[in-house]
């Protein structure tokens, strides 16, 4: 509390936060009451409901925060380095190391989220902010790259690095390698595959089937379609049967 | 017990094994033991445990088990189906069709099982053999379509086939539409995404990336590699940036 420069409420409010990550960790995410969090912080519960409306509120708190630090770790690299790959592994890597203070708590934490419909799911509306924060960093990492995207996919392909990067969380969850490192090279070999993936995506005729399995996420992860970038008029991929030459454009 | 053709054993087993569901569903897997399981069941503790080493042995007669009934509902498709497509959509149904009864019991179950080390994940060495059986069905399933599939990807493709499939039972164990429905879209849809990206493997250009993304499970899923066919003297994927034209062989 010697920080002169954050207003009260904003104390306040990172203290309930702080709290209540102990208190997760310390008894269980669902044994942690608001009531026993505000009593842990020294405040009232009418007070910890003001900041936060539940439990599920304060793990968004929880999301946005980690987003912000990784925002902020990541800028050296996005403003200034410009290979694709390592752009990505960078972005990637910097996650591993802002969240592995939460390793534990993420473990005890995952079968909550871990249900698409559970507004602590990555997928849910409930997560949106966090998510296109995300979402828009990979978009960043592609539009400073050499690397040039073809504009059909420019839309599509951070949602796809996104969702590649929850794959990447939910093995983090389960690592149990010394720092996550087993995680740390899965995370580069990843970055490796996803720049080769996109160098590939210059030839049209896997576009489609690139926009096809982007479709099927977003009809099928709630939450998903309204992040989504909209695409009106967009139509359905083509026909996968198209030859490999340069043809004229499919889609918008 | 009035089945008089399955000797004693196999009816204690049986017995033993279905006692066992019914208690992980009605008590959870967690505060489910051996011992509550022996006396609902009415066997000795020493004869529950000369049936089923542990509660994870119980879950692995519980796959084997869900892996027999699915072998024997496909056999027709598998028979006589020689769309690429339908035989992968009916694939998929079914294992959905067999599994129904089971859907609380793996939502309920699901924390356990998704621990890729737990001897209860479909990628821990003991898992081994349903999975095998599983990945068997998918070379079938292509083994018998009129789609023809490039020798160097043959080995591959039923692995990934069977990791798809894994990602839809992870959104069925979520999935709360009435008679998982939505999960049943979602297999269509797969079915279709997967065809079309076997279509478009006649293009030399992208196998290498198919045997990368095939690599890179196998690397990091414990287990995958005892069950991935061996590929002696295999190269690591190419050159991403060969051209599309029909070019020597990559690889084996």
């Amino acid at each position: 509390m010697t920080d002169q420069k954050a207003p009260k409420s904003e104390q306040t409010r990172t203290l309930i936060l702080e709290t209540a990550l102990r208190l997760f960790q310390e008894r269980g995410f669902d044994k942690t009451t608001m009531r026993g969090i505000a009593k842990e912080a020294g405040v009232s519960v009418g007070n910890a409901y003001y900041y936060f409306e539940s439990k599920e509120h304060l793990v968004q708190g929880f999301y946005d925060r980690i987003g912000a630090a990784h925002l902020a770790a990541v800028r050296p690299i996005l403003d200034h380095e410009t290979d694709l790959q390592k752009r990505l592994a960078g972005v990637l890597t910097s996650w591993l190391d802002i969240a592995a203070p939460y390793h534990e708590f993420a473990s005890q934490f995952f079968k909550n989220a871990a249900d698409p419909e559970s507004p602590l799911s990555p997928f849910s509306p409930e997560s949106e902010a966090a998510r296109k924060t995300a979402i828009d960093m990979h978009r960043e990492v592609l539009a400073g790259a050499k690397t040039k995207v073809p504009d059909e996919l420019a839309d599509v392909l951070p949602e796809l690095m996104w969702l590649s990067q929850m794959g990447l969380v939910l093995y983090w969850v389960f690592d149990r390698s010394p720092d996550s490192e087993k995680t740390r090279k899965l995370a580069q070999r990843g970055a490796q595959l996803t720049t080769r993936g996109i160098i590939l995506a210059r030839f049209r005729v896997l576009r489609p089937l690139v926009r096809e399995v982007h479709e099927l996420f977003t009809d099928f992860l709630p939450g998903m379609a309204q992040t989504a970038v909209s695409r009106p008029g967009r139509k359905r991929a083509s026909d996968p049967d198209a030859g490999p030459e340069e043809g004229p454009e499919v889609g918008p």
